[in-house]
């Protein structure tokens, strides 16, 4: 057990973190710090927290953990201003959708910093969508470098999973690769296939059934958050894109010849693995 | 309330018509006919029929409504088959995926035919996943002909919405380019994405998170179903398709120049589309 667990940003995700840090009995204490006032309140209000407010020395004050829960431009200048006042052996840990930068910047100001990215999020964002369970059976990805304290990296290994995650690791350059084609990626897509779709105004819109529902409902993500990550990991994004290109050119000329043997070994590939996701648990 | 309901193809759709028509008595008498006697027996067995069997002429004896639930190329030969056993008032429909080829084949063979294509499949298949409630709230669009006999078309609007859908009309050709928009092309896209994630085998999928899972669920379906829409809507699938590598040649140069307010953009306007679906019953 921590004795004082502080989350940065009272968001989806970090008021998530407080509702299961608290029911789980994670920490002693559990502070959210907000830029704004209102905002603390709202996530102590809902039980997200201990105590809450918008002072951060006094959040991180005495913190074993604290818990970066914001958007990721914020992180660097967030982490320079609460260093003074962090405890000396004090471990951080972040839940960023992209890694490589972020890790290279914040392992330079602080020294007990692992990178995390729970893959828990959804279309839905704010305090409001936070709730206890969220991160149950929930992959996280642990981003340590070579250099990482085994230390720290053990405290935020036995974090994440004591809120309820399946702990991997990957180095951050491999993680942006790999979230790349099956996050941010198929993020972008759903996003294009709804502008296809609505190209004309939403009309079609009333036509959708429950196979576009899903295949676009990231595409219902905040905007500005994903507009950030599109552009830290806009290399292995766009890397991605250039291989989906190609595929979708070859299913453009197998369209065009009628090629129903060439169509029929892309959707059956597309099967056997999907498959094999859908009877995973 | 018909006398007769008359289901050919005993999967999930005609499993479902079976359960729904019979839980909702929307017929005196449910038949369903399969090519195998066993798959007959299966659908008898799980509740989807009064009777059922392997002989076309039997089944569709009397029948007021036969309901045409096999794929999409088989149709043709089975109206063909059936026609010389057809009561003269017998109304046909359909649940085929695209319309245009379809309603011009068989609008030839019978002049009561009414196309209609409930979008209320999944990833499953079979009878094994057919259920009463499968199309409660679901999307039917029925295409109707210029010529279609308005007192059929009013048989198969009530039978649809009798099953529980919301009934929508469209000529076959506006069916076929909307839902190359909505659900063809969404399919295969899915499909590639899986593709592309699994290029190199499945190691990928162990970090799949829930935005994943959904995006691609579709690419789950009979890829021998979707071969043959693919085929058959080619025309349209593979204008969408280009329109969509046109959305997607757009944010490849965003990304490759940072462009925060192109990304931006994109991003809201697929938002503000997919919200409207999101809070939309």
């Amino acid at each position: 057990m921590l004795n004082k667990l502080t989350i940065l940003g009272p968001g989806l995700l970090g008021g998530s973190i407080g509702l299961a840090a608290r029911h789980r009995k994670i920490a002693r204490r559990v502070a959210i710090w907000a830029r704004r006032l209102e905002a603390a309140d709202e996530a102590y209000r809902r039980g997200a927290a201990d105590e809450a407010g918008n002072d951060l020395a006094k959040a991180v004050t005495d913190a074993e953990l604290v818990v970066l829960a914001t958007p990721i431009g914020v992180m660097e200048p967030l982490a320079a201003q609460m260093k003074p006042f962090l405890p000396a052996n004090c471990v951080v840990t972040d839940v960023g959708s992209v890694k490589y930068p972020v890790v290279t910047a914040l392992s330079h100001l602080l020294p007990r910093f692992v990178g995390a990215h729970p893959m828990a999020g959804s279309e839905q964002a704010g305090i409001e969508a936070a709730r206890r369970e969220l991160f149950e059976g929930a992959v996280c990805i642990l981003t340590p470098r070579e250099n990482t304290d085994p230390v720290a990296l053990k405290l935020v290994y036995d974090f994440w999973q004591a809120v309820g995650c399946r702990v991997s690791t990957l180095s951050p350059q491999a993680h942006d690769e790999i979230v790349a084609r099956i996050s941010h990626l198929p993020h972008v897509v759903a996003a294009a296939l709804v502008n296809l779709a609505c190209r004309e105004g939403n009309a079609a819109l009333k036509f959708a059934g429950p196979g576009f529902r899903d295949t676009t409902r990231i595409a219902g993500g905040p905007a500005e958050m994903w507009t950030e990550i599109c552009v830290q990991n806009r290399e292995e994004i766009g890397r991605a894109l250039d291989e989906l290109l190609d595929e979708l050119g070859k299913l453009r000329s197998a369209l065009a010849n009628a090629d129903a043997v060439e169509l029929r070994a892309l959707l059956k590939r597309a099967k056997h693995y999907r498959d094999e996701l859908r009877f995973r648990q």
